[in-house]
């Protein structure tokens, strides 16, 4: 059964306006966000990763949802499996650390005993307010799609990470984009009022730029050539248009992406977005770059399934 | 580590009044109730369980923590683990069928494929407001407990599912109580207004109210023969102290215990609670019945702890 299969039998009870008919990040309930990530061993870290590490990205992908929203963060709840004492504390050391870091305090939550040699699996909810809290359905036609923060690095971050082979030249900043997040809260903050719908990138840029489309019932078209990449990541990964569908199809990149107005082009451009593409009548995704289209990859990002 | 342990290391940063020191069922943000509980397979709920009663249970557990700050639910965000497409859609099906039945909405969360053979862990964040939401840490000397709801019924509706013997006489209630609980919403906004300090009882009535009487500062004295018996439990467990004693230290009831000053007793009774003890100055719990004081039992009630 995929997340959609899912939500589908689900969506029935999600009719209140705060749900967004399930589509969006995050709920928003008046001027309060909520969101909810789960953290899973083996799906979203390595087994071997850094406790503190987890317990920082848990966090940071549950602000970067807030982020996605404009919200200031008020505070979040933990659901944390116990399994072993010395894990345990490097995570709550970790939570602590990464707590302090985004000055966000922890309200509640709840520890149960997890059963033996079962994977980890750790629940964060995250609660904030926003006065403008972009909807993911928002995005019209003849808007300008726009992307801040680096995209593909995480994904490198894994492959380093994966292959055990850590030190190499400029790797540590890839792998940092891996484990340790940084979510766009001020940069989301400062572009929500100017966003006629925004996401941030968790799952892949294309795969998460189509949700967009598709939630606003339009059609949209990314300029591959025009998605920036760092030295760092050039240096890791090349850069030819291989390099650059895997960097738009890794996931894990907690940028943002926004719809907004032509307009609005040169704030937009002033608070550090780079345009990367265009909505228009119609449906689906189409990818190109100045040498003409590109045809779409079979995968366009991160997809949870079981069967 | 003991969930004691864990929480020990993250109180530093939980010093938000709305985190209550980590000692409430609930975080209270303003008017906002906010509660995360999870539910384990082989510890909260059986494998054989039945999806449908799972989800019920989810939803009924963190329910029963916003009634325990007499709040009114605005709805919920789950987190689910996707592994078996068969279990996974009556989960769905069972949650759609509770969501109705407690009129709540869906507001939002997160799927995640689950590595498989895992244990299933599912987690559910509640919002709701309330105008008075009671502390557990507010009991004052010489305030009575109160209880409301049954004791002892679910510990042995788990007895018979373990057991694989439902059919007994009287076992279908039983039965009922351990996989398809009733939070009690209408009591909790009826007593919130009145009561000290409030909490359910999710562990077992004595840990509960030995943690009520440690949070606020005082002892308390519980007369075991005062706790009401449904002619069910008596039918299945007989009505002897071990019994007795049995339901006192069982958990999963979802009943609610509150402190209240001795003025509201009429107030308190009219709306069906029971009383069952009092606060006094000093600490620890203490156990009688009409006979005398009775030896505390080893254990009081459920404790989370993994080593």
């Amino acid at each position: 059964m995929t997340e959609d299969e899912f939500i589908q039998r689900l969506r029935g009870h999600a009719t209140h306006i705060a749900a967004r008919g399930l589509m969006d990040d995050a709920a928003v309930l008046g001027d309060l966000v909520l969101t909810h990530d789960m953290i899973v061993e083996s799906v979203h870290y390595l087994p071997n990763d850094p406790p503190a590490d987890v317990a920082w990205k848990l966090l940071a992908v549950n602000l970067s949802d807030l982020a996605a929203k404009g919200a200031v963060p008020e505070g979040v709840l933990l659901g944390y499996p116990l399994a072993n004492a010395g894990w345990d504390a490097a995570f709550a050391d970790g939570l602590a650390e990464a707590l302090a870091h985004f000055g966000v305090p922890l309200l509640g939550g709840d520890t149960v005993s997890a059963p033996a040699g079962a994977a980890r699996m750790i629940g964060l909810t995250a609660i904030g307010r926003s006065s403008h809290a972009p909807d993911r359905r928002g995005a019209r036609a003849g808007d300008d799609l726009w992307l801040i923060g680096a995209i593909g690095e995480a994904g490198a971050g894994l492959a380093i990470a994966q292959a055990g082979a850590p030190g190499e030249a400029g790797s540590d900043g890839l792998l940092a984009a891996y484990r340790r997040p940084r979510p766009l809260l001020a940069e989301g903050r400062a572009l929500a009022p100017l966003a006629h719908a925004m996401a941030d990138v968790s799952d892949g840029l294309l795969i998460d730029a189509a949700r967009i489309a598709t939630a606003s019932g339009l059609a949209v078209a990314v300029d591959l050539g025009a998605v920036p990449r760092s030295a760092a990541l050039t240096a890791y990964a090349g850069d030819d248009r291989a390099a650059r569908i895997a960097a738009a199809t890794a996931g894990d990149d907690y940028a943002l992406i926004l719809a907004a107005a032509p307009d609005d082009a040169t704030r937009i451009a002033a608070i550090g977005a780079t345009r990367i593409g265009r909505f228009a009548d119609g449906s689906g995704l189409s990818l190109h770059d100045r040498d003409g289209p590109i045809p779409l990859p079979r995968r366009l990002g991160y997809e949870h399934r079981r069967d």
